[in-house]
Protein backbone atom coordinates (compact mmCIF):
# COMPACT_ATOMS: atom_id res chain seq x y z
CA UNK A 1 0.00 0.00 0.00
CA UNK A 2 3.03 2.45 0.62
CA UNK A 3 4.57 1.65 -2.33
CA UNK A 4 1.08 1.80 -4.22
CA UNK A 5 1.24 5.60 -2.85
CA UNK A 6 4.97 6.55 -3.48
CA UNK A 7 3.84 5.17 -7.28
CA UNK A 8 1.04 7.28 -7.22
CA UNK A 9 2.54 10.52 -6.17
CA UNK A 10 5.56 9.94 -8.38
CA UNK A 11 3.33 9.09 -11.21
CA UNK A 12 1.75 12.55 -10.53
CA UNK A 13 5.08 14.49 -10.27
CA UNK A 14 5.85 13.05 -13.36
CA UNK A 15 3.45 14.30 -15.09
CA UNK A 16 3.34 17.71 -13.74
CA UNK A 17 7.07 17.80 -14.56
CA UNK A 18 6.54 17.03 -18.16
CA UNK A 19 5.81 20.69 -19.35
CA UNK A 20 3.64 21.26 -22.34
CA UNK A 21 6.46 21.96 -24.20
CA UNK A 22 7.95 18.18 -24.00
CA UNK A 23 4.73 16.61 -24.70
CA UNK A 24 4.48 18.88 -27.76
CA UNK A 25 8.27 17.88 -28.45
CA UNK A 26 6.81 14.18 -28.42
CA UNK A 27 3.69 15.13 -30.70
CA UNK A 28 5.71 16.41 -33.35
CA UNK A 29 8.27 13.22 -33.21
CA UNK A 30 5.07 11.01 -33.55
CA UNK A 31 3.63 13.32 -36.38
CA UNK A 32 6.46 12.29 -38.65
CA UNK A 33 5.74 8.61 -38.30
CA UNK A 34 1.83 8.47 -37.35
CA UNK A 35 0.97 11.55 -39.03
CA UNK A 36 -0.56 14.79 -38.11
CA UNK A 37 -4.22 13.29 -38.59
CA UNK A 38 -3.17 10.24 -36.31
CA UNK A 39 -1.93 12.20 -33.64
CA UNK A 40 -4.85 12.04 -31.42
CA UNK A 41 -5.24 13.00 -27.45
CA UNK A 42 -5.14 9.38 -26.56
CA UNK A 43 -2.49 8.00 -28.75
CA UNK A 44 -0.14 10.59 -27.89
CA UNK A 45 -1.23 10.17 -23.94
CA UNK A 46 0.32 6.31 -24.99
CA UNK A 47 2.99 7.27 -26.63
CA UNK A 48 4.26 9.98 -24.05
CA UNK A 49 2.62 7.84 -20.94
CA UNK A 50 0.46 10.07 -19.48
CA UNK A 51 -3.68 9.66 -18.49
CA UNK A 52 -5.71 11.19 -21.59
CA UNK A 53 -7.12 13.76 -18.77
CA UNK A 54 -3.38 14.51 -17.93
CA UNK A 55 -3.00 15.46 -21.53
CA UNK A 56 -6.53 17.27 -21.62
CA UNK A 57 -5.51 19.31 -18.97
CA UNK A 58 -2.97 20.80 -21.51
CA UNK A 59 -4.97 20.36 -24.53
CA UNK A 60 -8.86 21.12 -25.50
CA UNK A 61 -9.17 19.63 -28.49
CA UNK A 62 -6.99 17.41 -31.37
CA UNK A 63 -7.25 20.95 -33.21
CA UNK A 64 -5.63 22.80 -30.41
CA UNK A 65 -2.82 20.06 -30.20
CA UNK A 66 -2.23 19.75 -34.08
CA UNK A 67 -1.79 23.42 -34.60
CA UNK A 68 0.49 23.24 -31.44
CA UNK A 69 2.52 20.67 -32.90
CA UNK A 70 2.90 22.76 -36.10
CA UNK A 71 4.42 25.56 -33.74
CA UNK A 72 7.18 23.46 -32.00
CA UNK A 73 7.94 21.82 -35.39
CA UNK A 74 8.70 25.47 -36.23
CA UNK A 75 10.32 26.61 -33.33
CA UNK A 76 12.55 23.55 -33.55
CA UNK A 77 13.15 24.28 -37.45
CA UNK A 78 13.96 27.70 -36.57
CA UNK A 79 16.98 26.42 -33.84
CA UNK A 80 17.87 23.62 -35.65
CA UNK A 81 18.20 25.47 -39.73
CA UNK A 82 17.21 28.93 -39.71
CA UNK A 83 19.25 30.33 -36.89
CA UNK A 84 22.45 29.32 -38.20
CA UNK A 85 21.53 30.18 -41.80
CA UNK A 86 21.09 33.34 -40.63
CA UNK A 87 24.40 33.53 -38.67
CA UNK A 88 26.51 32.52 -41.63
CA UNK A 89 27.68 35.04 -44.25
CA UNK A 90 25.50 36.38 -47.07
CA UNK A 91 25.80 34.88 -50.17
CA UNK A 92 26.65 31.21 -51.54
CA UNK A 93 28.30 30.51 -47.94
CA UNK A 94 24.32 31.39 -46.61
CA UNK A 95 22.97 29.32 -49.03
CA UNK A 96 24.78 26.18 -48.38
CA UNK A 97 24.81 26.87 -44.74
CA UNK A 98 20.82 26.38 -44.87
CA UNK A 99 21.41 23.25 -46.87
CA UNK A 100 24.07 21.52 -44.44
CA UNK A 101 21.80 22.43 -41.31
CA UNK A 102 18.75 21.23 -43.90
CA UNK A 103 21.00 17.73 -44.66
CA UNK A 104 22.46 17.39 -40.24
CA UNK A 105 18.49 17.54 -39.73
CA UNK A 106 17.92 14.41 -41.22
CA UNK A 107 21.03 12.77 -40.46
CA UNK A 108 20.19 13.15 -36.97
CA UNK A 109 17.10 12.45 -37.20
CA UNK A 110 15.47 15.48 -35.31
CA UNK A 111 12.46 13.99 -36.63
CA UNK A 112 12.30 10.32 -37.06
CA UNK A 113 10.27 10.76 -39.87
CA UNK A 114 12.83 13.25 -41.68
CA UNK A 115 11.40 16.66 -42.77
CA UNK A 116 8.43 17.40 -40.40
CA UNK A 117 6.34 19.75 -43.02
CA UNK A 118 7.17 17.62 -45.72
CA UNK A 119 5.56 14.96 -43.76
CA UNK A 120 2.62 17.34 -43.11
CA UNK A 121 2.47 18.36 -47.10
CA UNK A 122 2.27 15.11 -48.23
CA UNK A 123 -0.44 14.34 -45.67
CA UNK A 124 -2.34 17.20 -46.23
CA UNK A 125 -1.96 18.24 -49.94
CA UNK A 126 -5.03 16.93 -50.89
CA UNK A 127 -6.85 18.25 -48.24
CA UNK A 128 -8.66 21.54 -46.84
CA UNK A 129 -8.92 23.03 -43.30
CA UNK A 130 -6.67 25.01 -40.44
CA UNK A 131 -4.73 22.37 -40.07
CA UNK A 132 -3.14 22.47 -43.72
CA UNK A 133 -3.38 26.56 -43.65
CA UNK A 134 -1.48 26.78 -40.41
CA UNK A 135 1.20 24.11 -41.64
CA UNK A 136 1.53 25.67 -45.13
CA UNK A 137 2.17 29.51 -43.62
CA UNK A 138 4.85 27.86 -41.33
CA UNK A 139 6.33 26.18 -44.34
CA UNK A 140 6.19 29.20 -46.10
CA UNK A 141 8.30 30.99 -42.96
CA UNK A 142 10.68 28.36 -43.25
CA UNK A 143 11.23 28.09 -47.24
CA UNK A 144 11.43 32.08 -47.10
CA UNK A 145 14.77 31.76 -45.26
CA UNK A 146 16.18 30.19 -47.80
CA UNK A 147 14.28 32.35 -50.85
CA UNK A 148 15.96 35.02 -49.16
CA UNK A 149 19.19 34.02 -48.95
CA UNK A 150 19.44 33.19 -52.70
CA UNK A 151 18.05 36.60 -53.41
CA UNK A 152 20.69 38.31 -50.94
CA UNK A 153 23.46 36.16 -52.82
CA UNK A 154 22.33 38.03 -56.18
CA UNK A 155 22.15 41.39 -54.73
CA UNK A 156 25.57 41.33 -53.65
CA UNK A 157 27.01 39.69 -57.12
CA UNK A 158 27.52 36.29 -56.42
CA UNK A 159 25.00 34.82 -58.40
CA UNK A 160 24.15 35.99 -62.31
CA UNK A 161 21.82 38.92 -62.26
CA UNK A 162 19.88 37.26 -65.60
CA UNK A 163 19.14 34.18 -63.26
CA UNK A 164 15.51 33.61 -62.56
CA UNK A 165 15.44 33.42 -59.33
CA UNK A 166 12.06 31.48 -58.60
CA UNK A 167 13.10 29.14 -61.10
CA UNK A 168 16.79 28.56 -59.58
CA UNK A 169 14.59 28.59 -56.03
CA UNK A 170 12.80 25.95 -57.03
CA UNK A 171 15.57 23.74 -58.58
CA UNK A 172 17.24 24.17 -55.20
CA UNK A 173 14.16 23.04 -53.02
CA UNK A 174 13.70 20.16 -55.28
CA UNK A 175 17.21 18.72 -54.15
CA UNK A 176 16.36 19.11 -50.42
CA UNK A 177 12.79 17.16 -50.86
CA UNK A 178 14.52 14.62 -53.05
CA UNK A 179 17.55 14.18 -50.05
CA UNK A 180 14.43 13.76 -47.62
CA UNK A 181 12.88 10.79 -50.16
CA UNK A 182 15.25 9.25 -50.77
CA UNK A 183 17.06 9.19 -47.20
CA UNK A 184 13.62 7.97 -45.76
CA UNK A 185 12.38 5.72 -48.39
CA UNK A 186 14.59 4.64 -50.00
CA UNK A 187 17.51 4.81 -47.13
CA UNK A 188 19.88 5.78 -49.80
CA UNK A 189 22.73 6.53 -47.34
CA UNK A 190 24.47 8.34 -50.26
CA UNK A 191 20.96 10.85 -50.84
CA UNK A 192 22.76 14.16 -48.51
CA UNK A 193 26.24 14.06 -50.72
CA UNK A 194 23.74 13.79 -53.78
CA UNK A 195 21.68 16.64 -52.94
CA UNK A 196 25.14 18.63 -51.98
CA UNK A 197 26.37 17.97 -55.08
CA UNK A 198 24.08 18.96 -57.29
CA UNK A 199 23.11 22.38 -54.94
CA UNK A 200 27.00 22.98 -55.68
CA UNK A 201 26.90 22.52 -59.43
CA UNK A 202 23.60 24.63 -59.75
CA UNK A 203 25.31 27.33 -57.88
CA UNK A 204 28.12 27.16 -59.92
CA UNK A 205 26.13 27.67 -63.23
CA UNK A 206 24.66 30.34 -61.53
CA UNK A 207 27.71 32.17 -61.09
CA UNK A 208 27.97 35.60 -62.39
CA UNK A 209 29.37 35.43 -66.24
CA UNK A 210 30.96 38.27 -67.43
CA UNK A 211 31.07 37.40 -71.48
CA UNK A 212 28.44 34.51 -72.34
CA UNK A 213 24.48 35.24 -73.25
CA UNK B 1 -43.46 -1.95 -51.45
CA UNK B 2 -43.24 -2.19 -55.42
CA UNK B 3 -40.62 0.61 -55.65
CA UNK B 4 -37.97 -0.38 -52.62
CA UNK B 5 -38.48 -3.99 -54.39
CA UNK B 6 -36.77 -2.47 -57.42
CA UNK B 7 -34.51 -0.14 -55.53
CA UNK B 8 -33.42 -3.27 -53.68
CA UNK B 9 -32.72 -5.48 -56.48
CA UNK B 10 -31.23 -2.67 -58.65
CA UNK B 11 -28.56 -1.71 -55.28
CA UNK B 12 -27.61 -6.02 -55.32
CA UNK B 13 -26.89 -5.62 -58.81
CA UNK B 14 -25.05 -2.30 -58.71
CA UNK B 15 -23.25 -4.28 -56.30
CA UNK B 16 -22.19 -7.23 -58.12
CA UNK B 17 -21.82 -5.18 -61.29
CA UNK B 18 -19.11 -3.10 -59.30
CA UNK B 19 -16.12 -5.57 -60.41
CA UNK B 20 -12.73 -5.83 -58.31
CA UNK B 21 -10.87 -3.48 -59.88
CA UNK B 22 -13.95 -0.61 -59.83
CA UNK B 23 -13.02 -1.05 -55.96
CA UNK B 24 -9.66 -1.11 -56.66
CA UNK B 25 -9.56 2.31 -58.53
CA UNK B 26 -11.49 3.82 -55.76
CA UNK B 27 -9.31 2.55 -53.17
CA UNK B 28 -6.10 3.74 -55.11
CA UNK B 29 -7.77 7.38 -55.37
CA UNK B 30 -8.52 7.29 -52.05
CA UNK B 31 -5.75 6.53 -50.39
CA UNK B 32 -3.74 9.42 -51.97
CA UNK B 33 -6.34 11.87 -49.85
CA UNK B 34 -6.50 9.36 -46.50
CA UNK B 35 -3.28 7.22 -46.59
CA UNK B 36 -2.94 3.36 -47.23
CA UNK B 37 -3.74 2.98 -43.81
CA UNK B 38 -6.23 5.39 -43.78
CA UNK B 39 -7.78 2.68 -45.75
CA UNK B 40 -10.06 0.54 -43.74
CA UNK B 41 -12.86 -1.60 -45.24
CA UNK B 42 -15.19 0.01 -43.43
CA UNK B 43 -13.62 3.33 -45.12
CA UNK B 44 -13.73 2.28 -48.12
CA UNK B 45 -17.09 0.86 -48.00
CA UNK B 46 -18.69 3.98 -47.31
CA UNK B 47 -16.45 5.72 -49.93
CA UNK B 48 -17.56 3.12 -52.58
CA UNK B 49 -21.19 3.04 -51.68
CA UNK B 50 -21.38 -0.40 -50.77
CA UNK B 51 -21.71 -2.73 -47.73
CA UNK B 52 -18.81 -3.78 -45.37
CA UNK B 53 -19.58 -7.06 -45.89
CA UNK B 54 -19.95 -6.84 -49.72
CA UNK B 55 -16.54 -5.64 -49.71
CA UNK B 56 -15.15 -8.56 -46.91
CA UNK B 57 -16.39 -10.78 -50.23
CA UNK B 58 -13.37 -9.52 -52.34
CA UNK B 59 -11.07 -8.72 -49.33
CA UNK B 60 -9.95 -11.15 -46.31
CA UNK B 61 -8.13 -8.25 -44.50
CA UNK B 62 -6.86 -4.90 -44.72
CA UNK B 63 -3.31 -6.37 -45.79
CA UNK B 64 -4.69 -8.02 -48.53
CA UNK B 65 -6.43 -4.97 -49.82
CA UNK B 66 -3.53 -2.40 -49.34
CA UNK B 67 -0.98 -4.75 -51.77
CA UNK B 68 -4.13 -5.20 -54.43
CA UNK B 69 -4.76 -1.28 -54.05
CA UNK B 70 -0.88 -0.35 -54.71
CA UNK B 71 -1.04 -3.17 -57.88
CA UNK B 72 -4.07 -1.47 -59.43
CA UNK B 73 -2.19 2.03 -58.59
CA UNK B 74 1.05 0.47 -60.08
CA UNK B 75 -1.04 -0.84 -63.67
CA UNK B 76 -2.54 2.59 -63.35
CA UNK B 77 0.99 4.28 -63.91
CA UNK B 78 2.27 1.44 -66.19
CA UNK B 79 -0.96 2.73 -68.49
CA UNK B 80 -0.05 6.30 -68.23
CA UNK B 81 3.25 7.14 -67.66
CA UNK B 82 5.33 4.16 -68.43
CA UNK B 83 3.95 2.82 -71.89
CA UNK B 84 4.08 6.21 -73.46
CA UNK B 85 7.26 6.68 -72.60
CA UNK B 86 8.38 3.09 -73.91
CA UNK B 87 6.66 4.12 -77.04
CA UNK B 88 8.83 6.80 -77.53
CA UNK B 89 12.52 7.18 -79.54
CA UNK B 90 15.08 6.52 -77.10
CA UNK B 91 17.55 9.05 -76.02
CA UNK B 92 16.44 12.98 -74.91
CA UNK B 93 13.04 12.44 -76.31
CA UNK B 94 12.27 9.19 -74.00
CA UNK B 95 13.50 10.87 -70.94
CA UNK B 96 11.12 14.14 -71.91
CA UNK B 97 8.27 11.87 -73.04
CA UNK B 98 8.02 10.34 -68.77
CA UNK B 99 8.41 13.49 -67.43
CA UNK B 100 5.71 15.19 -69.69
CA UNK B 101 3.48 12.16 -69.06
CA UNK B 102 4.38 12.25 -65.41
CA UNK B 103 3.30 15.93 -65.52
CA UNK B 104 -0.03 15.40 -67.20
CA UNK B 105 -0.92 12.65 -64.99
CA UNK B 106 -0.71 15.26 -62.28
CA UNK B 107 -2.71 18.12 -64.04
CA UNK B 108 -5.31 15.35 -64.75
CA UNK B 109 -5.43 14.40 -61.20
CA UNK B 110 -5.20 10.46 -62.29
CA UNK B 111 -5.00 10.69 -58.65
CA UNK B 112 -6.64 13.06 -56.27
CA UNK B 113 -3.69 13.41 -54.04
CA UNK B 114 -1.47 13.46 -56.89
CA UNK B 115 1.13 10.98 -57.24
CA UNK B 116 -0.09 7.65 -55.48
CA UNK B 117 3.92 6.58 -55.27
CA UNK B 118 5.16 9.66 -53.09
CA UNK B 119 1.80 10.30 -51.32
CA UNK B 120 2.49 6.26 -49.67
CA UNK B 121 6.28 6.65 -49.60
CA UNK B 122 5.92 9.68 -47.37
CA UNK B 123 3.18 7.94 -45.51
CA UNK B 124 5.25 5.01 -45.11
CA UNK B 125 9.44 6.59 -45.03
CA UNK B 126 9.38 5.94 -41.03
CA UNK B 127 7.29 2.72 -41.00
CA UNK B 128 8.36 -0.47 -41.87
CA UNK B 129 6.27 -3.55 -42.62
CA UNK B 130 4.75 -5.39 -46.06
CA UNK B 131 2.84 -2.53 -47.07
CA UNK B 132 6.00 -0.80 -47.12
CA UNK B 133 8.02 -3.09 -49.00
CA UNK B 134 6.00 -3.76 -51.63
CA UNK B 135 5.42 -0.25 -52.43
CA UNK B 136 9.27 0.59 -52.42
CA UNK B 137 9.88 -3.00 -54.85
CA UNK B 138 6.64 -1.00 -57.47
CA UNK B 139 8.16 2.14 -56.95
CA UNK B 140 11.64 1.00 -57.60
CA UNK B 141 10.28 -0.53 -60.87
CA UNK B 142 8.89 2.60 -61.78
CA UNK B 143 11.94 4.45 -61.49
CA UNK B 144 14.13 2.17 -63.45
CA UNK B 145 12.49 2.68 -66.30
CA UNK B 146 13.45 6.55 -65.83
CA UNK B 147 16.86 5.88 -64.97
CA UNK B 148 16.98 3.17 -68.21
CA UNK B 149 16.13 6.03 -70.20
CA UNK B 150 18.65 8.14 -68.76
CA UNK B 151 21.52 4.89 -69.73
CA UNK B 152 20.35 4.65 -72.67
CA UNK B 153 20.22 8.20 -73.94
CA UNK B 154 23.81 7.78 -72.93
CA UNK B 155 24.83 4.78 -74.42
CA UNK B 156 23.51 6.59 -77.53
CA UNK B 157 25.42 9.06 -77.40
CA UNK B 158 22.56 11.72 -76.54
CA UNK B 159 24.61 12.23 -73.10
CA UNK B 160 27.76 13.04 -72.29
CA UNK B 161 29.68 9.78 -71.72
CA UNK B 162 31.14 11.76 -68.10
CA UNK B 163 27.86 12.12 -67.29
CA UNK B 164 27.42 10.21 -63.73
CA UNK B 165 24.23 8.53 -64.50
CA UNK B 166 23.11 7.86 -60.48
CA UNK B 167 23.58 11.73 -59.92
CA UNK B 168 21.88 13.08 -62.78
CA UNK B 169 18.91 10.36 -62.26
CA UNK B 170 19.12 11.83 -58.67
CA UNK B 171 18.72 15.67 -60.27
CA UNK B 172 15.93 14.94 -62.82
CA UNK B 173 13.99 12.64 -60.10
CA UNK B 174 14.02 15.85 -57.87
CA UNK B 175 12.63 18.14 -60.39
CA UNK B 176 9.52 15.22 -60.58
CA UNK B 177 9.13 14.99 -56.92
CA UNK B 178 9.27 19.19 -56.95
CA UNK B 179 6.23 19.31 -59.15
CA UNK B 180 4.16 17.21 -57.33
CA UNK B 181 4.81 18.70 -54.04
CA UNK B 182 4.59 22.86 -55.58
CA UNK B 183 1.27 21.27 -57.46
CA UNK B 184 -0.63 20.13 -54.85
CA UNK B 185 0.64 21.24 -51.46
CA UNK B 186 1.84 24.79 -52.52
CA UNK B 187 -0.88 24.76 -55.31
CA UNK B 188 1.46 26.72 -57.55
CA UNK B 189 0.21 26.44 -61.40
CA UNK B 190 3.49 27.16 -62.62
CA UNK B 191 4.64 24.00 -61.03
CA UNK B 192 5.14 21.83 -63.80
CA UNK B 193 6.70 24.24 -65.97
CA UNK B 194 9.06 25.00 -63.59
CA UNK B 195 9.97 21.50 -63.51
CA UNK B 196 9.98 21.08 -67.15
CA UNK B 197 12.20 23.94 -67.48
CA UNK B 198 14.66 22.43 -64.78
CA UNK B 199 14.94 19.05 -66.32
CA UNK B 200 15.28 20.67 -69.89
CA UNK B 201 18.11 22.75 -68.60
CA UNK B 202 19.88 19.87 -66.58
CA UNK B 203 19.48 17.82 -69.77
CA UNK B 204 21.11 20.48 -71.87
CA UNK B 205 23.80 20.46 -69.35
CA UNK B 206 24.19 16.83 -69.81
CA UNK B 207 24.66 16.83 -73.87
CA UNK B 208 28.12 15.14 -75.00
CA UNK B 209 30.34 17.84 -74.53
CA UNK B 210 33.63 17.94 -77.65
CA UNK B 211 36.59 19.72 -76.06
CA UNK B 212 35.43 20.92 -72.23
CA UNK B 213 36.71 19.16 -69.03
Amino acid sequence: MAKASATKIKKTRADGERSRHAILKAAAELATIEGLDGLSIARLAEHVGMSKSGLFAHFKSKLELQLATIDTAAAVVQREIVEPTMAAKPGITRILTFADAYFAHLRNQVFPGGCFFISVAAEFDAKSGPVRDYALEAYNRILATFSEAIEEAQRIGEIDRREDLEQLAFELDSFLLCANFSFLFFRDPAAMRKARKAIEQRLAAARPKKQRR
